[in-house]
């Protein structure tokens, strides 16, 4: 372990506490610089942005603070066969277009089908490219493992890095490509599924669960995802064998997050009834609050074409939602405990969870 | 609350843990007494038993421990109309009858569709007037909420009263109903989930997010179930806002547990991915680890009658099972953290359960 013994001495904060990599426009420079700032490590969710937009938050993020923070990736799958794109799916959002009056919703789809591969890798080297010239201090990523030389070249950079796994295989494996740190990502986390080993249906296992296995089985310490909002999970996480919290769910709210406002709303009015997991939206299973994008498509749920492609042909009517502030046809991707969120700054989710975990901890004495 | 604080006193036991009323034959009256006489509350899983049955089993508990115990029992769901038991459904059982080499392999299920509501319904008061009249410390149920008629009668006659929830609103409905205690159960829980209010898919929500909901939504003290297999759980569970916990799954592999020797040994070879919520062996959706019957059945889920139904359709296969050892054909139930399961003595579980617990809060400090 490079003689650090802890999470917090690992990554060189103050609290244990990790802002999720919320990609999709959440995680704002002064998100992540106000996570960093209030003693976490904020992360910037960088999934969907251009090697050019990267590195323009990177830069806006330095300004902000001159604490650690993260950037996180989604490292692309092994091509698959590109498959035709089923009438279902075309009919279904050719309905949602034409709800939405969009232009071309009667005949999208016809070329949507075609995805470029070697694009799709290019794109997540030149990402990473940018981690590493802008010398982010941590790096974390999900959907698969990264190849030894690029592990390789993160860590004679000096980057921190961090894999997030959804069973106790997928820990070890991360942990034999050499990452740092382990996020245990339980059922109840908001957002796309980590899986990348297996079946994500079958790695759908609770954060009280999966926590204590996984601290079991590795040897780096273990940040526990799913369902945390506040000091009571922090510190049964604590108890469970983590080192560490991350929350995504818990920031979405927060003024400094850029959610889109109809978002916050739909998460800030939500029970732990409101969600559901689902492929319909990108064509990996990802918890999100149930509205009519899910409810139309959910029947045809089988027929979605997986992940990045179904993405894709989704994105144009996320954008046309959110340009309309209608939160039925966005992704309100969103956990369990989402009814515990509050409309606060990033600063204050901070404290507040760092004061109620200790509470709690001299409570339980 | 009658002047009592806590779980503890409310119970009269040493130490906050309950051993789950797991119905089928895992709860023998040496496991209930085992538990109950190691300072925890043992559970009698009647939900099946005759009234005979069950006064016999009263009865040897008090003989084997003079502690208080707890008998557990399924509130009947209302009257649904009787479907005819679907084509898919009669051929595949017909077929798992035919491999296991039952007489009537072939043409069963013509007559097992009809089910006698009436009788089911009386059976339950039948079974509650042997709790009322062995005067039984603490009576759990699961399932429902039972009448005003009877919970005063519970009430009147002493008997400590606790109900299941899986969601706030069910935890609410219960305290209004008058329960002493209310178990959260959550998504991570072994066996049929206490859904009894909305849809069952839409309460799976994992423990670490289900504790403190419904901590924070009612007045009673809060069991926390689901997950919890050792002390590092239980202090999680704690933190969270319960003041106390059930295992179920954590005893099955105890040498006092009647479960099959072919359930304990799947469940000790198990892993946190083995699991999945099925409606398939009782028409209700429960936990259990994947096998032949499970795979056989699933992808016909949606033609499976409702519980009780479908539980006894399925019953005779079951039985055959357990007389040929078959595991495929058992409905093996475990929580995902089953793979923490140890082959002792029901007193280790707890005494160990303890030690860890005060272990874990000691070092969070």
């Amino acid at each position: 372990m490079n003689g650090y013994n802890t999470l917090t001495e690992r990554l060189q904060i103050r609290f244990p506490v990790i802002q999720a990599g919320m990609a999709g426009g959440a995680t704002t420079p002064d998100l992540v610089a106000a996570v960093s700032n209030a003693g976490g490590l904020g992360t910037l969710g960088a999934g969907y942005m251009s090697p050019q937009h990267m590195k323009e938050a990177i830069r806006k993020i330095k300004l902000l603070t001159d604490k650690p923070f993260a950037v996180n990736l989604f490292v692309p799958e092994a091509q698959v066969d590109v498959p035709c794109v089923q009438e279902p799916i075309q009919t279904q959002l050719a309905s949602i277009r034409k709800r939405l009056h969009m232009a071309g919703g009667q005949e999208a789809g016809a070329s949507e089908a075609v995805f470029d591969y070697d694009a799709y890798q290019r794109s997540f080297e030149e990402q990473l490219s940018v981690v590493i010239q802008e010398k982010v201090p941590v790096f974390s990523f999900t959907f698969g493992v990264p190849s030894p030389e690029i592990m390789h070249q993160l860590k004679s950079n000096g980057i921190v890095v961090i894999g997030t796994a959804t069973h106790v295989k997928e820990a070890q494996i991360l942990v034999a490509a050499g990452v740092d740190l382990v996020v245990a990502q339980g059922s109840e986390a908001g957002g796309h599924r980590g899986t990348f080993h297996g079946a994500c249906e079958d790695s759908l296992v609770g954060t009280i669960a999966l926590v204590p296995l996984i601290a079991d089985h590795v040897s780096v310490p273990v940040i526990a995802a799913g369902g945390i909002m506040d000091g009571r999970g922090m510190a049964a996480a604590m108890a469970l064998g983590a080192q560490g919290v991350q929350l995504g769910t818990a920031f979405l709210a927060c003024e400094e997050s850029g959610a889109h406002e109809a978002y916050k709303a739909a998460v800030l009015s939500s029970n732990e009834r409101s969600t559901i997991v689902t492929r319909t939206f990108s064509g990996k299973l990802a918890r999100g609050i149930v509205n009519d994008f899910i409810r139309q498509l959910q029947p045809y749920a089988e027929h979605v074409p997986p992940y990045p492609i179904m993405n894709q042909l989704t994105r144009d009517i996320r954008q046309e939602a959110a340009r309309q502030s209608n939160p039925e046809y966005l992704s309100l991707w969103a956990g369990q405990a989402a009814r515990l969120g509050r409309r606060t700054t990033a600063h204050d989710v901070v404290e507040k969870l760092i004061h109620r975990w200790q509470e709690v901890v001299h409570q339980m004495k």
